[in-house]
């Protein structure tokens, strides 16, 4: 049975390696965004997984039909149209420095995409999970509106539907992003969140923690977690915790909540190669735990050792396989050469 | 005395060597635009030249700043403000593959611009030349009214006023730019087309041409020259000649209609390297000609060996000095090492 | 209805630019193979066409299948195992100097494959077309045997089948090719050679011709068609005709003998940036012409163009649409950008 | 009112990524040096700077040029003549292996500058601070005739003048560099040195310091600025602290000595981009930090926050802005993505 | 004198910066292996140093001479002829991922060297030490004849014999090492082993350690150096002993057994730019310290130092000169910038 | 017999593909001069060269003697001292845009060398041949003399010499060349100029040429040679000839003068991919040809098919085998794919 990600691609224009924008003569030309980040890292689980989206029929678009095919993807569901890729520019940061973002992301053919443009019902056939996150309707009241037909018809044929809430500032308010989400998340059986989400989204505030300094704080998260859940009858949720040290090292950990109980997962300490995707990344592992792990403790150490592998990768998705992902879950994180 | 260039700026993403769009990794990421080019060309030939347009705050309306200062072109009058800077992609052809461009400009800051944002009558202090070319009033009817304003208060404060039709197809009609252009000409006293524009924007056809065989008629070219200069009163015409023989083998000539006589060029045979931004060079070189130099075919002979060159330099911008043009102008085509 | 192609992929190993061999520090990592050129091309003729060989597990093994479902190729009948993927060093030459390859692929997974290894009738499930080359069958004897079982099954299942003769003389004599293909060519309905194969295969020789002066005679072509074709049975041949006149400049064209008929193409003066693999783009070529023209002139006009074109791109693979290849066939070869 | 910085800007040749010397083939190739990194990073803060220098007229010397008006720097008062640009070499080191440098800077234009091509009451007009290093002096006995007359024309004028000592054991020994430094000193208001210069030049000792194992001693510091601001009459001597754990790892932090009292900085744990330059983006937000901020404290934190941000940067420049830097001083370092 | 060493070079194919093999389009092409990699380093330290092997007298093969001749190793033993260069793919790890080594070296000119190939009597004239690794004979049972036969050659004539055990599981079982090695390893006079070779070729546990863990029982290690010292009469054990944190980050020590005695040297942390040939430094380290320094402790610790800046350099090779190496054992592992 | 060749040896930095110097943020970086480009050419046909320079301790001037220890040249008699290597800039040419070179070589190790530096007695022992260019004694008049004395003793030795005049107008007037040279030239055997040497240096005219415009007059060479051999009794002059279309193309052919007679080679029209070290290329298969073969056609046929493939590498040194010139020289220009 399939796996369906509806949202974003966007063209990634990365400077090489520490360069600032105005150092830089060339860009790294990559792709990327929320949904199509998963659904690679869950095809490099071999999983079989569609991504849904609308690209421009250029050869933009075409690339990044490419770069999905590549890894395996069905792109199939996707539809050809509308004027633009999306683009972000990307500055990776060093140390102190953080890492920068800028978005152009206006006017491209998912941002412009109509409801008529989908067919939910074909779609889904053959499918049994559906994912996307908070950025896909945000781009667009018209695509938030796409998206809650998604979910409708998603419960109606029966699939499990997980969403990243995955708030981003430039994209809507926090009182934009919470009537929307309001009425999308009631839809959705699993949710994901990291240390700023459920705050920014649905004003529920983890107690004692302060993101800047790094403090996190165990119990308040299982409360934002017990209150997400029973506000919105999510069977799980899932919370990532990063501790920023430096854009150079960070403390990587997670908690899952199910059946009223929270797991937390071993804390990674990373020295950071590519920071951006590592959430996307987390969303796909978790999706691939609760499709083939029992426990609590083995999903969410699953899902952390994935998205700890991928702070090590450059580029938005997640190129690691199952095994890979288990060696680390298992313990091994010595990183003695494999030869 | 300065020279005034208005119009866009644009990212320029080209994939490196020969490589379709397709095998890309990466992006060339330089700068470049019809005005842009012109400017930059004028200060390598070390004029005062003042290129004024609208660029985003965030760091890549900066790169383009940068890289505008960086050859000497002043940048400040370019207002800041807006969403994003202009973007095309680039696929360089070769052989019987022709180069290949996808524009993705809607939307700049340069696009929405409003006619608030330019005070001309500032910009033109210590002016003596305004240029600008059709792709400007093409980007939007609002940039179009800009373009007259500034064509007006140019023509009041005694500047000359120069314009390279090039017309793109992509941006508007031959209807809408018949319209708009008739109305912005008449200001105009150095008219440039290439062997396309005059019968796309004014249905002025060259008998006895077909572009596509590169069969040029001289007669034909003299008609056309001589129908703008009379229907819109510019003193000078320039009209570029291009015969393609494949995407890396061109000719390359011109010639100049001024008080009713023709002038043609020697005909270069070129190698290419870079095709894109050649007619650019031309009108930059003609700018310096006719305020340097007294005699027609001196000035038609300059800009026609400024553009030859520029056809073998990576990039939009001609990076050659006025000592290098007069060296091929003169006779020196032969290539040989510069010890 | 499917098309089937079958034989190696290796990784090529390209020195950049124009560097020989002992100045590389790097070397260009892509893929190509005859079979796998051929049924890229197909696919970037949006044809439905499915890869066959055998790859080793490992990640160089999966690079390949990546590599080719990045252009839309059906990599499911892709066999995986044995040891490693066979290499070839490439250094492009220029001017006088000619472009040198060292083949590395002794050992490779489809050197060593087993007949046991695929099974032929439902590999042909769906399929209309089977396509290989001469050096399929020459990589081993097993391999040999395993093509001709192949050609059984498919003659039994009513596909059309293609050969390029593409005699190679590092992997086997003239003695062992004669004998080997003369078993299989009685199987093949379309047969494709170069200037050297006929004679090098089957002794047939194209007279008056000197293929290292470039002189090529149009009867000894003719001859040679009219000979394999009636030895073989073959409804189709079609001949390829390359001038050399130095590693950066050729003359391209080809001749198709259909019904006691010999219909030659136009001839293209290439300024060329890669030449490896433009055989197979002819063949690509040439099957879809086959496949979706009817008159013999239109069918070779598209191959040649095709191929032609092949030229113009870096890689094995031809990476052109059938809209880029209908308007050089149909007479616009002068490069102009395409805006 | 602009700022003045005085001295050298040379072309660096950097090897790649961590390659040694003997591994490159290509070198990455900017510029830099102490006056001219100064000069740069002020721009950056958007302070209106002027840097003067002597360059050659050939390319290498407009290269240079171009490069400092990218980053809005005014080169209109470089002198031009002479035969060549400084270089330098430079080998990037890692974990306990140490960066390596090279210099060839000998016959430089500005190494042979003379009295005469520099018009200091012409470069001083509309100036209020003048800037320059010990190394500028050191170049040649002639240039640190012309850097004595530049201080006492900036004293008459009324400028400010920072001098940041900057021993270079390969230019001058402690003899020589006492001898010349002694005059020229006394014209300095503020004075920057290292953990070594003050020994080097001056001979004054901080007592119970250790370089090579990193033992820093406050009191001492205290001391060695107590001295200088005495015998010099210097108002404000500031002092940085470089803790080297190895070259891969550094803490830094600095002291501000004004009006007899010493102000510490938060020390930061760098992980290191690039560390050369360094010292003069300390200076370049000394001086910022002294024309913007009342408070020492202010000062010195703007300082080390905007030389700790250049340790994560690739080149001599400090390419941050105000609001980067500020960020920082006040607390942010976590380095969380900016999007 | 000389020093011989034997063994393979191969071709290192590693992906640039953190490429994944997925990731990658080209690959960075260098030469290393484990004598040749001991060879190299020993010719950066100046010594006279001879390498042996067999590579195929095409251009890769050539390449592989060339590059041995760069850093000054003689190449005139080298026998010329078989078919191919082995191969290694390497894409390099970090933090919690490993890197990752790909062998294709079956088939490779030393692989199929046959006895008569080489002329010891002749190769160890002028020479006094004998090098080789237990990778050598583990490539194939006639080159491990070969090995042997150089042993007893090199005893005849004198030489000191160093052997570093470099068990590989993908190149025999811990059975057929056992059985090849305990006859060649009487022959030698110096072994070297890490932390799990004399476990897998001799079964000899150093007690209380775990690899994974990266916890390192000095005791054991006495009692395993003792084991092989009285067991094969080697007059010198040597074993590195490294903690691998992660990826990114190891602790590296080692200890020397000389007379009945253990030596330890200080323990590195290091941040690791490189760590592929990092044992094969510590055997040439180990060499040169044995030919030139008394003390058991200066040897070791010139070994360790030696090696330990092996990791911060890209590459096989350990290029740094004996200076470079006494700075840090010396001491000085500040990594302060060397101007 | 050895061959000794003298002279400099300089880094060249060369701005990559087409790029002019104000668009290089890298430069490539490899070796090149004209003895060293002998040298280099002399190995790759296999003789036994010596190479004798002086050449900084430094790690940059390691550099220079790695590069050719890499192609197997003898570096041993090079002495070690002095402050710096002797620096070119490059940017390629293409199409009407000659290629351009700034030199940065005073003050280099060799430029500086003494007498006394070189033993000439001990460095032409086992040699039979002795090479330079104009260019050494044109460096410094104390290399001048040192290049005599090198005659002197050559010459007592019963060394062959050959001298390519080599006139550079940025290093010595024609008087000041005329002087030296004529001192010089009697001592040499074999004398080689191309076609502005003579006249430049011995103000010797080829009647009816222009270098410029490409015209070359085969009598007026001939005169030419005839002169030199009669004037200094040089047993064999070689004269290059090469017309200049553009940068991109170039006709190449030579003449030989033996024995009263000339002998003219074949020419070749060459597509140019780096034109710098053409004259090298020429002296080195002169040389080669000289030893090699009896009649004076193949001799000069040599020389220009060795030069004429060296336009297709990239960099100053020639790398091609006897077997590839023969090729060419034989008459194979075709260019077809080595496989």
């Amino acid at each position: 049975m399939k796996i369906i990600t509806f949202g974003e691609i966007m063209l990634r224009l990365a400077t090489h390696g520490f360069y600032r924008f105005t150092q830089a003569t060339d860009y790294e030309a990559t792709f990327g965004g929320c949904a199509a980040n998963v659904a690679v890292s869950l095809a490099n689980f071999n999983e079989d997984v569609s991504f849904v989206t609308k690209l421009p029929t250029h050869d933009i678009g075409q690339c990044a039909v490419n770069d999905l095919r590549k890894y395996g993807v069905d792109t199939t569901m996707i539809v050809r149209g509308g004027n633009r890729v999306g683009i972000y520019y990307l500055e990776k940061g060093a140390s102190q420095r953080p890492s920068k973002v800028i978005y152009d992301r206006a006017g491209s053919s998912i941002s412009e995409a109509s409801p008529t443009d989908f067919d939910w019902k074909e779609i889904f056939l053959d499918a049994d999970w559906f994912h996307f996150t908070g950025i896909t309707p945000a781009l667009n009241p018209q695509v938030a509106q796409i998206t809650l037909e998604a979910c409708k018809e998603a419960k109606k044929q029966g699939l499990q539907i997980s969403c990243d809430l995955n708030f981003r500032k430039k994209l809507w308010t926090s009182e934009q992003a919470n009537k929307t989400m309001s009425e999308i998340i009631p839809y959705v059986d699993v949710c994901i969140a990291n240390e700023e989400d459920a705050e920014k989204v649905f004003n529920i505030h983890a107690s004692k923690t302060n993101v800047l300094t790094g403090e996190l704080n165990r119990e308040g998260y299982i409360e934002v977690a017990k209150e997400i859940s029973e506000r919105f009858h999510c069977h799980t949720v899932a919370i990532t915790l990063r501790k920023s040290i430096s854009a150079s090292d960070n403390k990587w950990s997670a908690m899952l909540y199910q059946g009223g109980q929270a797991y937390f997962s071993k804390e990674y300490a990373i020295h950071i190669v590519d920071r951006v995707g590592g959430g996307d990344s987390f969303g796909a592992g978790l999706i691939y735990g609760l499709r083939h792990f029992e426990k609590p403790q083995e999903i969410i150490e699953f899902a952390v050792a994935a998205s700890c592998l991928k702070h090590s990768i450059e580029g938005d998705y997640n190129r690691v396989t199952v095994d890979e992902v288990l060696t680390l879950a298992n313990g091994d994180g010595s990183g003695r050469v494999q030869r």
